[in-house]
C-alpha cells in the first residue's frame, strides 16, 4: 500500500532542521510491502497544510503528518484538522494525565503551554504519546485515515513503530509479499559498476528492480522484489543475490545493509580480536563511528585523538625525528601512530590517520584532502596515501570510511601489509 | 521570491538517503529574502516527476529539481524534461569534454555510461558541472525557470552557490530586505521558555516573526524580519535581539547561529586555553564534534577514547581501586579521567564522560541514559550526573552537547567546580 507523508514546519523549509522522519517511516514500512508514494514539506500555514492534505488524499488512502504539534505559537495544525474532519478543540482529561506523567518523569513542572497539549479535536481518536507531551491523533473519514504525529524524530520513530504502524496494519491488511536485499560494494565507481552489471540488470524479471545507492567510499546495491507468493519470492531473491555477488567479485564488501563499522566489528568479534584508533585529521570520528554500533565494547578498547604533535609524541610514541624529517602528514608518522596505538592500548589491530581536512593547513605538495592512513595488525603495517575531494566534513567522512574498509580487507587477507 | 524544490529519487522515498539538498538551498537563499515555498520528494517515475513539476509551477516561477541525473538506468529525468520543454536528447561536445576532464582529474577512465551524461535536451542551456559528471540544465518557458541539478549533496551545494543562484538573482532581481537573527538558549524547556516570552512575542511588529528550533540540549530562537528599507530593518532587528537576549537572561548561551563546539572554541581561543577530551560512553564524539570545526587545532590538543577499563587505567591513570569500588560509571572515575586527560596531553581544560549509552550495559541503579560527566579546569573539577532519555545515538548526542555547554559555562564563571 502507498502512504503519503506531510512534514510540517517552517524550520524544515528554511533549512535549519532536516526531515529525517519520512526516511524513518519509509524504512519501517518497507518490509511489509508498503511504500511512501510522496513526501510534501510545507510551512506552518493553515492554507499550505490544508492543500497538502487534499493532494495527499488524492493519491493515498493513508496520510501521515509529522510536526506542527509543539507547545509554541507557530502550531496551527490542530485547528486545520478540525476544519477538515469536523469537531472542535477541547481538553482531554486522559491526555492531560499523560502529559503530567511525562513531564514529571523528566523532573519538570507542568506549565500552561505544556498543559495546552491536552487540547485536541473531538473528531479524533487520541494515541497517547509515551515519550513526549504532544498527543498523536487518528482521524478517519470515508475510508481514509490521517494520523498526526509529533515532529521530534525520537518521538515519531518510537510511537510510529510501537503504536501507529500496528494500528494501520490492522486497519489495512497487506496481501503482496515484498523483499529488499542489499549488497555493499567498494573500490569501484558507480558508472564502471553499472557497465559491468548492465546485461544482467537488463535481463532481470519484471517483479525485480536494481537500485544504486552511492555513499562516500561505498555503493549499496539494492534488489527490490514483489510478488504474491512469499516463499517463491524468498527463493528467487536468494538466486538473484548470488548472481549479483558473483558479478561484484572482489569489490563485494558485504551481503546485507550493514555499515562498514558493523562489518568490521563482526569480523573482529569472529576472530576474537581487539581494535584501537590513533586519529589526527579524523579527530575521533573513526572511534565515534565504531562506538556508535551497539555492542562495540566487545572489540573496541579505545584510542587516541592525537590532534597536536605533542600528543602524537607523548601518547603514541611518534618520534621528534620523524615529525621534523617528514612532517605529521607522512607514511612514517602514521605508521608510528598505528603501532603506538597497539602498544598503548594492547589492541591487536589499530587504524591511524594523519591528513589535511581543510580549509586551512595545506602545504607545498600536500593539498587539502591529502590523508595518510596506516593499519597495524600482527606487527605488520599497511599504509596508503589518499587524495580525497570535497570540503572538511567530506574529507573526514571519506577517510573514516576508508580506514574501516581497509581494515576489513586486511583481516580477510584481501590486501597485505606493505610497510615496516 | 518563492521557489519550489523537487527532490527526485526512489532512494529518498525508501529512506536509504535523506534529502539534505533542500535545506542547503533554503539556507543559501534566505539572506536574499528568497524562501522555499515547498519541497516535494518523488519517485524516479516519469508520471510522478511530470505531476510534481506542474504542481510546483502552479505555485512558483522558479523550480529546482535535484537528483535523477546519475549514470545508471533508473534515471529518466532528462526524457521528462524533453516532454515538457520540447527539444530532443543529443550529445553535447562541450559537456563531453567537461565529463572527460572531471573523470581524468579523479584518476579514472571514461566509460560509456559516464559518457552518456553528455547527452542533454536541445531545449536547455547547459551549466557545466565542475565537481561531478552530471551536467546542470536550465530550462525556461513563459517566464518560468526550471533548473535540473544533480543529487549528490556536495555537487549540488557547490554548483548552486557558484553558478545557479547567481544566475537566478540576475534573472529575478530582489526588492525586499530580509534578516534572520538566531539566539542559542540552554537549560530550559521549550514550553517554559515560551511562557516567559509569550507577552513579548505577542507584541512583535507585523514584519517580524519568532521561531523556536529545539535541538538536543539547546533551543535556537530565530527572529525573521522583512521590510523594504534594509537599514531600518537592521536597526530594528538589533533592538529586538537585545530585548530577547535580556529576557533569556542566564539561559542565553550565544548570539548567532553557532554550534556549541564553535562557541566553546571561540571562548578557548579568546582565553588562549587548550582543551582535551577523555571519552568513554561518547566514544570519540566530543573530539569529533570539536575537530569538525575549522581551525580547531588552535585549541584542541587531542584526547583519549577510553572505552575499556584497561585504557582508562593505562592512558588516563584511573585507579584500580576507584573502578572496583565505584564502577566505571561514577563521579570518582570521570573525575580521574578528566584530570588524567589534562596530565596526559598538557591541556588546560578537559572534558570526561562515562555512562551507559545502551541498548545493553544497564546495571542496578544505573539505567540506560545514566552519564557521569567531569570537566577539569585549573586543577578544579566540575562533575554532574545526567539521565538522558532516548536510544544509543540520542544519549551520545545529548552527552556530547552537554559536555560542550558545561565547559562553556565553566569558562565564563557561570558554574563552579564542585569536586576534588
Amino acid at each position: 500500500m502507498d502512504i503519503s507523508i506531510i512534514a510540517i514546519g517552517d524550520e524544515l523549509l528554511i533549512g535549519q532542521v532536516v526531515d529525517t522522519n519520512s526516511g524513518d517511516i519509509a524504512r519501517h514500512i518497507a518490509p511489509e510491502g508498503w511504500t511512501v508514494a510522496d513526501v510534501q514539506v510545507v510551512a506552518d500555514k493553515p492554507e499550505a497544510i490544508r492543500e497538502a492534505i487534499e493532494r495527499a488524499f488524492s493519491r493515498s488512502k493513508v496520510v501521515l503528518t509529522t510536526g506542527g504539534l509543539g507547545p509554541t505559537k507557530d502550531d496551527i495544525t490542530k485547528q486545520v484538522m478540525c476544519d477538515i474532519f469536523g469537531g472542535q478543540l477541547r481538553e482531554d482529561p486522559a491526555v492531560l494525565a499523560n502529559v503530567k506523567e511525562v513531564v514529571a518523569k523528566r523532573g519538570l513542572r507542568l506549565n500552561d503551554l505544556t498543559a495546552a497539549q491536552a487540547i485536541v479535536p473531538t473528531s479524533c481518536k487520541v494515541i497517547q504519546n509515551r515519550v513526549g507531551t504532544a498527543p498523536l491523533m487518528w482521524f478517519e473519514s470515508d475510508g481514509k485515515v490521517l494520523v498526526a504525529m509529533p515532529g521530534v524524530p525520537f518521538e515519531t520513530r518510537e510511537m510510529f513503530a510501537t503504536e501507529v504502524f500496528p494500528m494501520l496494519l490492522q486497519r489495512f491488511p497487506s496481501d503482496m509479499a515484498v523483499a529488499h536485499r542489499t549488497l555493499i560494494v567498494t573500490d569501484i565507481s558507480e558508472s564502471l559498476l553499472a557497465t559491468r552489471l548492465e546485461s544482467w540488470e537488463s535481463a532481470l524479471p519484471s517483479w525485480a528492480h536494481l537500485a544504486y545507492l552511492p555513499k562516500p567510499g561505498i555503493i549499496r546495491l539494492r534488489i527490490d522484489g514483489r510478488m504474491a507468493n512469499a516463499e517463491l519470492l524468498s527463493e528467487e531473491m536468494d538466486r538473484l543475490v548470488n548472481e549479483l555477488a558473483a558479478l561484484c567479485g572482489d569489490n563485494l564488501l558485504a551481503l546485507g545493509d550493514l555499515t562498514p563499522a558493523r562489518i568490521l566489528l563482526d569480523e573482529l568479534i569472529a576472530r576474537k580480536l581487539t581494535v584501537a584508533t590513533a586519529e589526527s585529521c579524523t579527530g575521533g570520528n573513526i572511534a565515534h563511528t565504531i562506538t556508535s554500533e551497539a555492542g562495540s565494547s566487545a572489540s573496541m578498547l579505545g584510542g587516541v585523538v592525537s590532534y597536536s604533535n605533542s600528543v602524537k609524541q607523548s601518547l603514541l610514541g611518534v618520534t621528534e625525528e620523524s615529525l621534523s624529517a617528514h612532517g605529521a602528514v607522512s607514511r612514517e608518522v602514521v605508521t608510528q601512530m598505528a603501532l603506538g596505538a597497539c602498544r598503548a592500548t594492547g589492541a591487536d589491530v589499530a587504524m591511524a590517520t594523519s591528513g589535511i581536512a581543510g580549509p586551512g593547513g595545506a602545504v607545498e605538495g600536500k593539498p587539502v584532502g591529502t590523508v595518510w592512513m596506516a593499519i597495524a595488525y600482527k606487527e605488520h603495517v599497511y599504509t596508503e596515501l589518499f587524495h580525497f575531494p570535497g570540503d572538511r566534513s567530506r574529507v573526514i567522512d571519506r577517510a573514516t570510511t576508508m580506514a574501516l574498509i581497509r581494515t576489513i580487507q586486511i583481516l580477510r587477507g584481501k590486501i597485505q601489509a606493505n610497510s615496516h
